[in-house]
């Protein structure tokens, strides 16, 4: 079970955090009311899908003992045009140093995708989502 | 179109950035190797999502005239045990307070489930995910 808070600091601004104290704002941009001065919810989904990837692909290169030096992730994703405006299409360009084999590193990101990333398989296979709401002290 | 991009700083920590110079660190678990210095990626899933609708939540109760004062989101995620440990089941637990009317409250969060929530809707129409591998210079 993973578990996360939001509460609401006001406009369209929120703080997130996680079971281990770290937090993060989140807001939104001018266009639609925010003050941009975190990121976009929209946003960390693609973050959390690259992040997910990104980690695989260092723990496969190492145990192979590749010599990784870096590893950079640009992340493009596609909207719908009408609301919701979902991502119809996300590219994930993944970059490292030289010196890994092309093979290793197309390897790494097939074993990430197939079989161990979490979030591209949440993104591949539509979880349930339910909610409850509660208003005060009830 | 949306971008954000990743850099990884070592071990299992990245920095994640997005266009407007917002940036997060993200680590995992000691258990596989991580640092715990930020969140994990697949804990920003249920920030994305959470956020997601809670902007709309504010959006539509502040058109509604209503007396919002504390919005809070308590999301638990279930994960399968077998990877790749995907989502199953997301729990989204809403509290405002108790002036909002229950109905106002949940016509807020139906209208970011069924029309407005990008972030729902991605998770319920799988978008397709494609990939660009490179080395250093290339």
């Amino acid at each position: 079970m993973r578990k996360v808070a939001l509460h609401w600091i006001g406009n369209l601004q929120f703080v997130a955090a996680d079971d281990n104290k770290h937090s993060l704002v989140i807001d939104t941009k001018q266009e639609v009311g925010g003050n941009e001065t975190g990121f976009q919810p929209i946003d960390l989904l693609l973050v959390s899908l690259a992040g997910c990837m990104a980690m695989d692909i260092v723990s496969i290169l190492r145990k192979k003992h590749l010599d990784l030096k870096s590893l950079v992730f640009d992340v493009e994703g596609e909207r719908a045009t009408e609301h919701p405006k979902r991502f119809t299409k996300i590219l994930l360009k993944i970059k490292s140093n030289e010196e890994i084999p092309r093979l290793d590193l197309e390897r790494a990101v097939e074993l990430s995708r197939d079989k161990y990333c979490s979030v591209f398989s949440t993104l591949k296979n539509p979880p349930e989502i339910f909610f409850q709401m509660n208003r005060g002290e009830e």
